[in-house]
């Protein structure tokens, strides 16, 4: 049970947070802060959130854990405002979609990495954003990383884990070097694949032909394009080098492919789809792709 | 009103149309062929078809219209074995994905344009194959893509124009290289992402790890390379000019991105996911991307 809970940034994934604890029981008092005034309003008209905090250190008061779940460019000013206003029992944790940067900001910021922080990462999430977005099913089967470190208290790490349980998750243990390697393959790396698509197609003279022929294959390809553009201009840059080695990977791939055309290499073309194809079926068969589709 | 219809090859292309036709009373007798004896029994025990034939000459006979639904690789050996075999009021017609190397096969088997084929192309499907796939609605609310020659017979375009709009479909008009482009770009550049992503991911050695941490986007983004490899490899083929375009042109836009990633500069990444972006949200708002998902 978690009797205060503070959420730092109200958006789908804090809200979803907040309204999966709520349907489990196992929250008492939410406190929400952010950025947008408008967005506090509504997430307080639709019971997302008990009471507006007029910034971290107030949302944090008393409370016995501190969600903070910000874009990466934000995290650094976050854990900033928090510093001297975490009670000594608190537990603080986060979303972030990259690890390492949240860590270098904590330590940056705190001195020291804090026993009672837990970094984590709920593999979660639509293309859209904002506390409407939000509901209590967004985790339900899906898995939260947690990338604890040297430093922390093994007890604050149960709580959090059970936090997510709570809501439906399954809960991994990684290291972060892992965690953003990972990362970078599955979710960074396809992501630049769709902005750079879409990007490429919209530049194009014909633009508004082409669009208008693009089927459901396309509409499924590029949903994650429509992406927010500034959560994901942070994690880039949060996640530079696992990022720019997998891109790097997948550039050679794509030049053998481009070659193989170019050269009518029937041959390799098969044997490249065939092999694609077949790690698709097999770990979507074994349910290791999970999920619902995210909302569209 | 189609009194017998010929399909030359009965997957979901094929016995989606012969289901939809059905649905719509608008097909007396449905005589299938194809290579697979098994798929074409199944076809039958699923009443997609009244009829098996041992080859197209024979499924043809008597037909007032012929739909070869085949692989592009198979396309110029289905022409051959329907030469000397076709009606003289019946109608040709294809759902080929590369329509310049359907009417290069069709010229090189008939010498030249038949005026009663009429070169099409729905814009559907699923990354399923075969008979069992096959469902009447496939073709609601998708575009149908068709190709007239200055040979096509005006009728027998209207004709297969009519039989779409009886499935559902919206048939648009468009020259032969135009289509070619239109498909490189928005159907054939995603299927090549899609297959290079998994292939390169499956080719790392940490894979079963990477793979159990794909989510929802993953699988979304990924569900085309599920396709058929022998399809992949032969639309391929049959449109290397058009597809290298546009995969040299996503290599450029990939290389930006990956500098701009290793240099850190957030104000170009950002310019390039949102102008992505505002061009995905514009044309599906504006319901250019139509249809329903594809099948999972």
């Amino acid at each position: 049970m978690i009797e205060r809970l503070a959420l730092i940034g109200v958006g789908l994934i804090g809200g979803s947070l907040a309204l999966a604890l709520r349907a489990a029981d196992r929250v008492g008092e939410i406190v929400g802060c952010g950025r947008a005034r408008a967005n506090l309003e509504r997430a307080l008209a639709l019971q997302v959130i008990d009471r507006i905090a007029e910034d971290p250190a107030e949302a944090a008061q008393g409370a016995d854990l501190v969600f903070v779940a910000v874009p990466l460019g934000a995290m650094r000013a976050v854990f900033q405002a928090l510093r001297g206003h975490l009670g000594a029992e608190t537990i603080l944790t986060d979303a972030g979609s990259v690890k390492g940067s949240v860590i270098e900001d904590a330590r940056a910021v705190f001195g020291s990495i804090p026993p009672r922080l837990v970094p984590g990462h709920p593999i979660a999430g639509t293309e859209h954003s904002g506390v409407e977005a939000a509901f209590a099913e967004l985790y339900q089967n899906r898995r939260v990383i947690l990338t604890p470190l040297p430093e922390t208290d093994p007890h604050a790490l149960q709580r959090v884990a059970q936090m997510w349980q709570a809501c439906g998750a399954e809960v991994d243990l990684m290291s972060v070097a892992q965690h953003d390697e990972v990362l970078a393959a599955t979710s960074h790396l396809p992501h630049m694949l769709a902005f750079g698509l879409v990007d490429s197609l919209a530049r194009m003279r014909e633009n508004d032909e082409i669009f208008r022929y693009a089927a459901g294959g396309f509409r499924d390809f590029t949903r994650i394009a429509s992406s927010n553009p500034e959560m994901w201009r942070d994690i880039c840059l949060a996640n530079r080098e696992p990022l720019s080695a997998v891109l790097g990977r997948f550039s050679v791939e794509l030049a053998d492919l481009a070659d193989s055309i170019r050269r009518a290499d029937g041959e390799r073309l098969l044997e490249i789809f065939s092999r694609a194809k077949a790690a698709r079926d097999r770990y979507v068969d074994r349910g290791r792709i999970e999920g619902p589709r995210s909302g569209s």
